[in-house]
């Protein structure tokens, strides 16, 4: 650990709680280079746990991945009016390759709509290439000088799925079906609860028809958008002429998606759940699932209980368990603990003498509570047991918490006083004015998160905006927002 | 697939016969961005197999992954002098960044130990911290206009280790053991036997003490390096300050060593084991080890023929085995054919109304020989066999391959008719003056592409120079090389 200093409270400055927590649990670093973090071991690992879950998700629904390439050059980001608009002021640019000046300047990959789909404009002839579906893992750069670890750095990994439909409605279906499958993993794997819903025309993505998201809500009460899938309608087919013969012998634009989740989602499972001890990482996602710690005074005891320890471990493993055994001479059980704890491990395992004679073992649970003993036969799959159950509780509290700061049915009153007080979600009708938005925006620095999906709906419709009185068109989610 | 054409054979022209293998199979493409290629799905699957093994094997050693940032500060290379001359000629260069020119250039890595290392000097503190050992899966930079799919391109992927230990020793030994776990891995899985060895002054990685390779022989009888492994001695430590309090309360630096392998490896297994109906995988890379056609002329005859193909496929999934069934209608068998071959696929199974009714299918090999029948019944144990006994072979015959155009006790005359006929691994006595060896390269195009170790090396040493007759130092391997 970085140091035993005691951590900054949530309560008392939970942006610098969060530096803090990251930093001690080694999850990434600062760079020396402006704008850029580095990820740590601890951190990526992390992301290792999400990469593979996220791909086994992708590939159920039959998407391949691929790889294009970084560098695109300048020319084509324009051939999409709104999408260049939209990623112009982010741009870094190469102008100088192998000790020459380009004779056009390439820009590193903000995102990759318009080389991939200058590719599918090769590849794709007829309805029968179609759907398309790829996927790639890669990093992106986006100009950005306000770091903040995981959440916003010039440097981000990331995937980025495209696809290429025959019409609107696969398309459309494509981009819902992407979203739920964020969802699914977010609530199930990151055990984030999330909202899904549209995005309003002024946060839709630069060159998409619809932009659909996941947000969640952070333990400061700040939305975080964790995800984003896209129905891209058929700008960018129109954009670089992809174009395919459909079944009847004519000529149709493909229609495309795209969609993405970052390594921001670390940062979001650090926001999430985390406590004024560090990092709790869900057992589905963490390392480490369970650490074993060896409590002994004299050489004997030494070896007694590291070959119980040992044996442990073994059958953890071999039990399907993430497990490690943590040896090290010279450190402290208690300052392993303060350790593993920082770093969000789930459960601890702490074995002393008594134990080893006694066939049990003290289990602690990152999430509190007292020790308790448990026998040593059948471990695996108590723990497994217990690990569902601290799956289902943290989403559960994390569900509550955002309830208990959501409100709904609000007026330009109860909206103010509810920023004013701790924010949150904040439901209400709303106009459908992009100038009323915008307003809200200068006033409160609150944004429209989504438009939410119906489950999220309040059961009694707002009939008028909440902001100017006029008719309501539909219901938005307002909050402060990462 | 591409196209229908017959592909140029190996025979008549190497080079064409890559090309259109790679595109052919769909591995690969050309890019609108130039020296760039889009990896495509089938190529990226490859990889995928190749990084899930490397990842373990790495973690094996205690390694864990980590991501550090794409963009280098100028200044970082020029603190290691050999290193900022070797890398200068090949840079990409970002000068403008978020719309504005940036006060210091950064330039998109070549390779990250400036990075690496600058962070390592702020992680480091005492020899406890050591040894550090980590790697990244990452995208880099070299300019580069003379494209060639996978071997040659401006951006590729790979994956770079980088470690840090208390003394030369140590670091010789890791340097060392990831060389032979490279060995392992084209040996192995690859079915790519590579000689082991040192690399001369000339041929070393800018800023290394020492860098050691794999070679292999592709079937044009050209070199390919596959990977290097580095001792870098202290030269970064040095550059980057990176230092640490050693057990007895002294002050030293750290050794260092990197490491890589990149997705060059996906051309190597083309030009080891392609063949001139396409490219061949070995079973424990192969996306697919198995595809099942299924073969019928009726309505009744599909759907009894569909339903058992599709049990041989869960069959073979649930055995471990990579299986696809290739399903699709209005694609004529013999179509789906030509087009796994040239994927590679190792097996395919073809399943017919007679084959069903007795309980059968007919086995083929993308190797050659006869199609047999075999029993459904333990189907997957008798692919599982099948498929140890391909790998072996492709080994086998590669290494016959290799050693048949491999001379040894070469003199200047047999070595320049050996260059002159079809050329391979030319084993001789070095004067270990490397103006012999640039002269060599100059009049022959030949390259020292190790000094073998000791297992490589000829049973009789050789005493002289085989190009100046100056007593040799060594044993050199020349070849020509990509």
């Amino acid at each position: 650990m970085a140091d035993d200093k005691k951590l900054t409270t949530r309560a008392a400055d939970f942006s610098a709680w969060y530096n803090e927590v990251i930093m001690r649990a080694e999850l990434a670093d600062y760079s020396p280079v402006r704008g850029c973090m580095v990820i740590r071991p601890n951190g990526y690992a992390i992301w290792e746990q999400m990469q593979r879950r996220l791909d086994e998700m992708f590939k159920d629904h039959g998407v391949q991945n691929a790889y294009f390439p970084l560098l695109i050059p300048q020319s084509f980001l324009s051939k999409e009016a709104e999408h260049v608009e939209g990623f112009a002021p982010e741009l870094a640019v190469v102008t100088h390759g192998g000790g020459k000046e380009l004779e056009e300047p390439l820009v590193i990959r903000p995102t990759s709509e318009t080389i991939i789909y200058s590719m599918y404009a090769k590849w794709i002839q007829s309805y029968r290439d179609l759907p398309m579906l790829m996927n790639q893992w890669a990093n992106v750069v986006r100009w950005e000088m306000r770091t903040r670890l995981f959440l916003r750095t010039a440097e981000f990994l990331w995937q980025e799925g495209h696809t290429a439909h025959v019409d609107e409605a696969e398309a459309e279906a494509f981009t819902l079906k992407i979203l739920q499958t964020y969802r699914t993993f977010a609530e199930e794997w990151m055990a984030m609860p999330v909202l899904t819903g549209r995005k309003t025309d002024s946060e839709r993505f630069a060159g998409a028809l619809r932009t659909y998201c996941i947000e969640a809500l952070m333990q400061d009460n700040k939305a975080l958008q964790a995800g984003t899938s896209h129905n891209l309608g058929q700008n960018f087919a129109k954009a670089f002429q992809v174009t395919f013969q459909n079944d009847k012998g004519g000529l149709d634009y493909v229609w495309n998606t795209s969609w993405g989740v970052s390594t921001r989602l670390v940062g979001a499972l650090v926001m999430t759940h985390g406590d004024d001890n560090g990092v709790i990482t869900p057992p589905r996602l963490a390392q480490y699932q369970v650490v074993i710690v060896p409590i002994y005074k004299t050489d004997e005891e030494r070896a007694q209980v590291l070959a119980a320890a040992d044996l442990t471990l073994r059958e953890l493993k071999a039990g399907g368990i993430r497990a490690h055994l943590d040896a090290r001479d010279g450190v402290k059980p208690g300052a392993k603990y303060y350790e593993w704890e920082g770093r969000g491990v789930p459960f601890r395992l702490e074995i002393g003498p008594r134990d080893v004679a006694a066939g049990k073992v003290m289990l602690a649970r990152r999430t509190g509570g007292r020790k308790v003993p448990m026998d040593t036969q059948g471990l695996a799959h108590t723990l497994r047991i217990e690990m569902d159950s601290m799956q289902v509780e943290l989403l559960e509290a994390a569900r509550t918490r955002r309830e208990q700061n959501s409100i709904r049915g609000i007026t330009k009153g109860s909206f103010l006083d509810f920023l004013a007080r701790d924010g949150g979600f904040a439901y209400g009708g709303w106009c459908g004015d992009g100038k009323c938005e915008a307003e809200i925006k200068e006033e409160t620095k609150a944004t429209i998160r989504c438009l939410p999906d119906e489950e999220f709906q309040s059961p009694v419709r707002p009939e008028t905006c909440m902001w100017c009185g006029r008719p309501a068109t539909t219901e938005a989610v307002w909050a402060r927002a990462y």
